[in-house]
C-alpha cells in the first residue's frame, strides 16, 4: 500500500515536472518564431535592394549560433562546473551523452537557451543593416554566440553566477539579452558609420542633418512586430514553473506593450501633429523589452507604468541616437533593445512586488523601492547593468575592431549604392518576378506560338488611308505630368472632349514643391521627388489648345504641384490591329 | 497515510486545474496572434495608399482595448457581483490584488477575455477601412471595449448572465463576438458611407452600380487568412476543460472551414465561370465563424453541413450587401462575421448533440432540433441573437452618431483620394523604399565618390564623329505600346532586324478594350486601364518602315488591344561611355 | 482507502494520457500552420502573375483533402480492421460516432493525421506551379488524400502495417510524407513539361540550357521558410509521448536545419563565389526533411551530420534535376522533399541510437550501422523506401496520365504567358491596388469635388507672356537613360547648372551589357534587361550642350551601361498653376 502510494507520488511528481518542461519547449518554439518576426521587421524597415541580404543575416545568425552554442557557448553559460561565479567549464555533453536520464533535462535546456542566445545575436543585424559585409556579419555572429553572450548570461541565470547569487532579477533577459544585443548594435553601428546619404552637412551652420531613409514595406514590418509580440509570450513565459506565475507573466506581457504603443503614439501625435505608425510599432516592442526583466515580479499596475514609460523612452532615445549621437540605426534596434533593456532592468528595483516563492519555499526577497524594499534591489539591478554593460562594451569593441582590421567590416560604397542583394549574393532583386519577367519567356517558343496562332499575312498590310494632304492637321503629343489623385478626373474630362486613348506611367517628379515635410521615425522626410503620373496623349482632330485648356481646368488648384503640360510634334501613328496610319489610326483613341 | 493520500489528491487536482489553465493561456496567445491575421487580411484587401493606416488601426484597437478592458470592461463582464443577470459591478481587482491566491485565476481570465474582446473590436476596422478618421476610430475602439462588448458578452459567459442561465449556447462567440463585431461594422459602414468611386449611377436607368476596388496584396490577405485559421484553434479551443471536448473542437474547427472554402469556391465557379480566390478565402473564414458557437456541441457531420452552408452564405451575403444594400465593406467583414455569426448561433439550435457533461455531472441539456430536442434550443438561440443584436444596434448607433457629431467620423474627400497614410500619419508611402530611394543618397558624398573613383577628364570629350552631312538618315524615335506578354517576342524580332537597344516601361493603357470584364468579390472590375508595356527605340540606320512592319507582324492578332506605334523625330543622340554622337552613338543599340 | 488509491491512480493515468493528447493537438495546429509556410514559399518563389493561383492551390488542397480523408483516407490508413498489413477497411466512424468514449481518441487522431496528409499533398503544388490547370490540380489533390497517401502511410504508422511490423522507422514522415510528396511532384512536373522559357536550345551544340525564372518576393519566401521551421517542431514533435523524447526531438529538429543552412550556404559560396540566399533557405528545409525520419532516434551529433549532408545534397540535387534531368521545379520541391526524404530515411539505418523504450517497456530494437547494429536496420529502411516509392510511382503515373487524358493537365500556352491569375481566376492582378487605383475613383464625384473645391475661373487664363519672338531659344527635351545608382548625383549636378525640374521613371533597359551573369538557384540569370532610370528634362534657357556635358561628367565610368542621352524638340510648355507658357513656364524647373 505504501509502495503503491510512493509510486503514485513519483508519477505525480513526474507529471508536474514534464508539464512544465513541455511548456518550456512549446515556449522555445514561440521564441524561435521570433526569428521570423525580426526578419520581417528588419527587412520591412529597410530598402528593397537589401532585402535578401537582411533575410540571409537573420537566418544565418540562428544557424551559425547553433553549432557555436552547442560546442562552447552552452557550456560556458550553464555548465555545472562553474568557476568563481564567472564562467562555466565547457563540455561536449550534448554531443556525447544520450541515455534517457542524461538528456531528459539537458536537451530541453539546450534548445531553450539556444533560442534566447539567437535573439541576442539577431538584434544587432537591424542596426548594422544595409552596409555591412556579409562575411563580417558571419564572424560577429559566431563570436557573440560562442563567448560573449554565454558568459554574461551565465552570470544572471546559472545558479552559480555572481549576479544570480547577488539576487539580481532579470527574469527573461531585459539586460542579459536585449541590452547585450542593443549595446552590441550600438558599437557595431559606430564602427560601421552611417549609410551613405543618412547625414548631410547643413551649409549654413555646419551641423549634421539626419535624413529619413524609408523602409520598403511597413506592412511586413508590422507583421514582424505582431509575430514578435506573439513570440514574446514564450520568451517571457517559457521559464515559468507554476500557473500563478505564468498567468502573471501573460498579464504583464500584455499590458506593458499595449501601454508602450499608446504612449509612443500619443507622444508623436502631440509632438509632430500626427500619430506615427512605425514609432507606434516600436512602442509595442519597447514595452515588451521593458517588461521582460520584471514580467514575473511586478503587478498589473506596475506593468502599466513600465510600459508607458517605455513608449516615450523609445521615441526620445531613437531621436537622440539619430539626431544628436548621429549613429545610424535603420530599424531603431538600439532605442528599443538597449535603452528599454536598461529601463526594464532598473524598473525591477523600483516595482518588484513578490507574490511567489523561491524553490526552497521562502518568499522572494528584495521588494522594490516603491513597495517598501528600500534601495537594495535597485542597487543590485544597477550593479548588474553596469557589470554586463562593461563586459559587452569591452569585448564587442575588441571584436568589431579586429573584424574591421582583419576582414573588413563595411561593404564598399559602390556595393552599398547598388544594394547588397546583387553585390553580396548575386541576386539582381528580391522581387525579380514582381513586375517584369523578361527572361522567363523562351523567344523561339513564343514566336512559334504566335506565328502558328496568328495569321499575320500580307493580307493585312499597312494602309496609309489618308495621305498627309495639304491642310491635314498635324499629330501632336501632349504629355501631362500631375498628381496621381487627379488621374481619374483628368481621364473623364479628356474623354468628354473626345479623347479616349492615353498611356499612363507612374513617375517621380522633382521640382520646387515647398514645405512638404513629413516625419519618418522622428526625422524629416524631404519629399523632393514626389509621386506623379504622366499621361501621354496623341491628338490630331482634337485641337491641342482644347486639350490644354481642359487639363488646366481639371488640374488647377493654385497650389504648388499642379503639374506641367508639354507639347511635342509626332510624325506618324500606326494602329497595329487595323494597319491604319495617321489620322485614321487615332480615330478610336482621340 | 490518509494525510499523504489527501495531499496527493490535492496535488492531482492541482495538476488537472493548471493543465487546462496552461492550455487556456497558450490558446490566448493563439488568439492574440489573430490580430496579425486581421491586420494582413485587411491591409491586403485594401489599397497600398492606406496600408499604414489600416495596420495602425489593427494595432491600436488591441492596445486601447487593453486599459479599457482592464479598468472597466472586464468588471462589467465577469464580475462576481452581477446585477439582475445583466451587468457586473466593475472593480479594480486586477490593478490592486496581487497575492498568489488572488491572481491565480484572475490574471489568466483577464488575458483570455481581453484577447477575445480585442477580436470583436478589430472586426470593425475592415468594414470602415480607407475612409475613417483615425481619431474617430480610436474613440470607437475605446467604447466597444469599455462597455458595449463586455455587457453583452457577460450575458453569454458570466454564469450569472441571463442568456447563460437560459441555456443559450455560444461556446466561443459566433454571436457574442463575431455578430457583435459584424453588426458594429455594418452600422459603422452605413454611418460612413461608401468610399469615393465605389458606387456610380448608371445614366440609363438611374440605378447604383457597384464597382470593384481591388486590394493591393492578395498574397498578404491569404497569409492573414491562414494565420486566422491557425489562431482559431485557440479561439475555439482555449476554454476547453477536458481532452474529449478539445479533440471535438479541433475536428469541427477543421471540417467547417474546409467545407466553407470548397462551397464558396464551387459557388463562384458555377456562377461566374471561374473559382474566385478572395471569395474562397472568405469562405474559410465564414466556416470558422459559423462553427464558433457550436464547436463543442456538434458532431463531425453537423460541422460539415454548417461549414458548407457558411461557404455559400458568405458569397450571397457579400453580394447582397454590396449590390443591393449598397453598403461598402472593403474586406467583407459584415458577410463573414455578422451573417455567419447569426447562422452559426442558430445552427446550434438545429444540430446540438451532447456528448459531454456539465460541471455538476449532468448531461448538457437541449439537444438541437435535428437530434430530437425539439424547438426549445433553437428558440433560445434566436432569443439570444435578438437580445444581443438589439443591444448592439441601439448602442452602436448612438456611439457612431455622437462620434460623427462631435469628432467627425469620415476623413475629408481630399485625404481619402490622396490616401490616409500621408494625410493621417504623415507617411508618404508604406512602401517608400520599394523602388526609389532618392533621398537615401547624400549628394555630396556620392559626387565625391564618383569624382574620385572615375577619371572624368577633358580627355574624354564628346566627339561628333560623323557630321550630319547631307543625306544622313535622320534619327527617329519609335514608341510601341502593347501587351506585356508580347514583350519578349518583340525583343527577339527587333533584335533580328538589327536593333539591340531599347527602353521598356510598365505603363497603363486606357482605350476601347471592349468586354474585358472580370469579377472581384462578385463585382465587375472594368479594366479600362490595362497593363501595357511601352518600348522606346531610336533608329537611324534601320529603316523606320522595317521597324513598323516587324512590330506589326509580331503584335498583330486582330483583337482589340494589339497596340499602337508612334513615330517621333529625334534631334541627336549621345552615348555617355564613348562620347559618340549621332549615327555612331546608335551603332550598338540599333 | 484502496478504492481511493485506485481512483487517484486512474486520475493520474488520465492526466498522463490527456497531457500528451493535448500536446498532440497543439502540435497538429503547428502543422496546420505549415500550410501558410508552403503558401508563402511557393508564392514568393514564383512570379506575381500567378500569385493568386498558387495561394488558391495551397488553400484548396487542404480543404479538398479534409472531406477526402474524412470519408475514405483516414479509414484506409488507420482502420483497426486492417487487411494483410496493406490496407484498412474504411468506415464512417468519424461521421457517425459521437459518445465521449468513442471520440476521445478518434477525433484527435483524425485531426493529427489529416494535417500530415495535407502536407504530403501540398508539396506537389510547388513543383507544378505556374502552368497547371486549376481543375487538374483539384482532381489530383482529392486522389492523393483519398487513396494514395493513406495507403502507404498506413504501412508505416498503422500498428498492423507491414513496414511497421518489419521495424521500419520513419518517426514523422521523411518517406511516408516528404518522399511521397516529392515523388508525386517529380512525376507531375514530368507530365506537365517545363514552363515556357525555362529551357532553350543552345544553337552551337544543340544542348538544352536552363534559365533562371526569379520569384516575385524572396521576402515572402523566407517568411514561409521560417513558418515551416516553426511548424516543424509540431510536425516532428506532435507524436511524442514522453518528455525525454520530446526534448530530443526539439534538439535534433533544431540542429539539423541549422547545419543544412550553413552547408548549403558554404557550398554555394565556394562554388559560385557568393552565398546564395534562396539555396540557403532550401538548405534549412532540406535539413528539416532529412531529420524527420530519425528525429526521435538519433543523437545530437548524428543530427548534426544528417543536416550537413542534407545542405549539400539539396544544392546538388536541385542542379541535377534542373540542368541534367531538365525537369522544371520552380520552388525546388523535388530536391528538398524527395532527395532529402530518401536521405533522411536511410540515415536512420546508419545513425539509429536508442535511448527510449517501446510501449511494452523493451528497448527499441535496431541500432544503426554506425552504432553497432549492423546492416539490418539499413536494409529495412531501404526496403521501406523501395516499397513506398514503387507504390507512389505506379499510382501517380496512372493518376497524372488519366488526368492528362480526360481533363487536361496543362494550361494553354496563352494562359501561361498571360498568367494564371487572370486566366484561371479572373483576377487581373493579385497586386491590383498596389500602385494604380484607376477604377477606385468615381469620376462624377471627383469632378464635382474639384469643381466645388477649386475656383477654376476665366480669371486664371493661359497667358502667353513671352511671345516666341525672333531669337528666342527653342525648347528642347533631353532624355537621359542611366543606372539608378546615379540618379541622385545627376539630380544634384543638374541642379547646379540651373535645372530643378525633372521627371523620373523606372524603366528596363535592354542592350549589350556583357557578362553580367548572376546565379539564381544555381542557374544563370542573363540580365539582359537591366533596371534603369529615365530622366526627362525640358530646357530652354540652359544650353542643351551644357546639360549633355554635365550629365556625361556625372555618368561617365567608361564601363558598359553608362547610358544614353536623347535630344528632342518640344513645341511648347504650359505650367498649370500659373498658366504661364513657353519660356516663363520653365523658369522654376529649368
Amino acid at each position: 500500500m505504501a509502495d503503491k502510494l510512493q509510486q503514485i507520488q513519483e508519477q505525480v511528481n513526474g507529471i508536474t515536472s514534464w508539464d512544465w518542461t513541455l511548456w518550456l519547449l512549446i515556449g522555445a518554439a514561440f521564441v524561435f518564431f521570433m526569428q521570423a518576426g525580426f526578419a520581417m521587421v528588419e527587412t520591412g524597415f529597410t530598402r528593397a535592394k537589401n532585402a535578401g541580404n537582411i533575410i540571409m543575416k537573420n537566418l544565418i545568425d540562428f544557424c551559425i549560433g547553433t553549432p557555436a552554442f552547442l560546442i562552447l557557448g552552452f557550456g560556458l553559460m550553464m555548465s555545472e562546473d562553474y568557476i568563481a561565479g564567472v564562467v562555466g567549464v565547457p563540455n561536449l555533453d550534448i554531443l556525447t551523452k544520450f541515455s534517457s536520464g542524461e538528456i531528459a533535462g539537458l536537451f530541453p535546456s539546450f534548445v531553450f537557451n539556444l533560442v534566447f542566445a539567437a535573439t541576442a545575436a539577431t538584434i544587432v543585424s537591424g542596426a548594422m543593416a544595409e552596409r555591412t559585409k556579409f562575411s563580417a556579419y558571419c564572424i560577429y555572429s559566431a563570436i557573440i554566440s560562442l563567448v560573449i553572450y554565454p558568459i554574461s548570461a551565465g552570470w544572471v541565470w546559472n545558479s552559480e553566477g555572481w549576479l544570480y547569487k547577488l539576487g539580481f532579477v532579470d527574469f527573461a533577459g531585459s539586460s542579459a539579452i536585449h541590452m547585450v544585443g542593443g549595446i552590441s548594435a550600438l558599437i557595431g553601428a559606430i564602427f560601421l558609420g552611417a549609410r551613405i546619404g543618412k547625414y548631410s552637412i547643413d551649409k549654413k551652420n555646419g551641423k549634421k542633418i539626419a535624413r529619413a531613409i524609408p523602409g520598403h514595406s511597413l506592412t511586413l514590418g508590422a507583421l514582424g512586430c505582431f509575430i514578435l509580440w506573439f513570440g514574446w509570450y514564450g520568451f517571457n513565459g517559457a521559464a515559468a514553473t507554476d500557473i500563478t506565475q505564468l498567468g502573471q507573466i501573460f498579464a504583464t506581457t500584455t499590458i506593458a506593450p499595449a501601454m508602450g504603443t499608446i504612449f509612443a503614439m500619443c507622444y508623436t501625435w502631440i509632438k509632430n501633429g500626427k500619430p506615427d505608425v512605425s514609432m507606434s510599432l516600436n512602442g509595442a516592442l519597447a514595452g515588451l523589452v521593458a517588461i521582460t526583466a520584471g514580467c514575473s515580479d511586478v503587478d498589473a499596475l506596475s506593468s502599466l507604468i513600465i510600459g508607458s514609460v517605455a513608449g516615450i523612452l523609445v521615441v526620445v532615445a531613437a531621436e537622440f541616437i539619430d539626431k544628436y549621437l548621429h549613429v545610424d540605426d535603420p530599424v531603431g534596434a538600439i532605442a528599443v533593445h538597449c535603452a528599454n533593456g536598461i529601463w526594464g532592468t532598473l524598473a525591477v528595483g523600483l516595482f518588484k512586488h513578490s507574490n511567489t516563492l523561491n524553490d526552497d519555499g521562502s518568499i522572494f526577497s528584495g521588494q522594490g523601492l516603491f513597495y517598501g524594499g528600500g534601495w537594495h534591489q535597485l542597487g543590485v539591478q544597477a550593479l548588474g547593468i553596469a557589470g554586463i554593460a562593461a563586459w559587452v562594451v569591452v569585448t564587442m569593441t575588441i571584436v568589431f575592431f579586429l573584424i574591421k582590421k582583419i576582414n573588413g567590416l563595411r561593404a564598399p560604397a559602390k556595393d552599398e549604392i547598388e544594394g547588397l542583394d546583387i553585390t553580396e549574393h548575386g541576386l539582381p532583386s528580391s522581387y525579380g518576378g514582381f513586375m517584369f519577367d523578361p527572361e522567363a519567356i523562351e523567344p523561339s517558343e513564343v514566336l512559334e506560338f504566335y506565328e502558328t496562332a496568328v495569321p499575320v499575312t500580307e493580307a493585312v498590310p499597312i494602309i496609309r488611308k489618308t495621305a498627309p494632304a495639304e491642310g491635314t492637321p498635324k499629330f501632336t503629343k501632349v504629355d501631362i505630368v500631375t498628381k496621381p489623385a487627379k488621374l481619374e478626373a483628368l481621364k473623364v474630362a479628356l474623354n468628354a472632349i473626345g479623347i479616349s486613348g492615353m498611356t499612363v506611367t507612374n513617375v517621380m517628379g522633382f521640382g520646387m514643391q515647398g514645405g512638404s515635410v513629413e516625419k519618418y521615425r522622428g526625422v524629416d522626410i524631404e519629399v523632393t521627388f514626389m509621386p506623379k503620373v504622366k499621361l501621354e496623349i496623341v491628338v490630331c482632330r482634337v485641337p491641342v489648345e482644347l486639350v490644354v485648356e481642359t487639363a488646366r481646368k481639371v488640374l488647377y488648384t493654385g497650389e504648388l504641384g499642379d503639374g506641367k503640360i508639354f507639347i511635342h510634334d509626332v510624325e506618324d501613328v500606326i494602329k497595329v490591329r487595323t494597319g491604319e496610319r495617321g489620322y485614321d489610326a487615332l480615330q478610336d483613341v482621340e
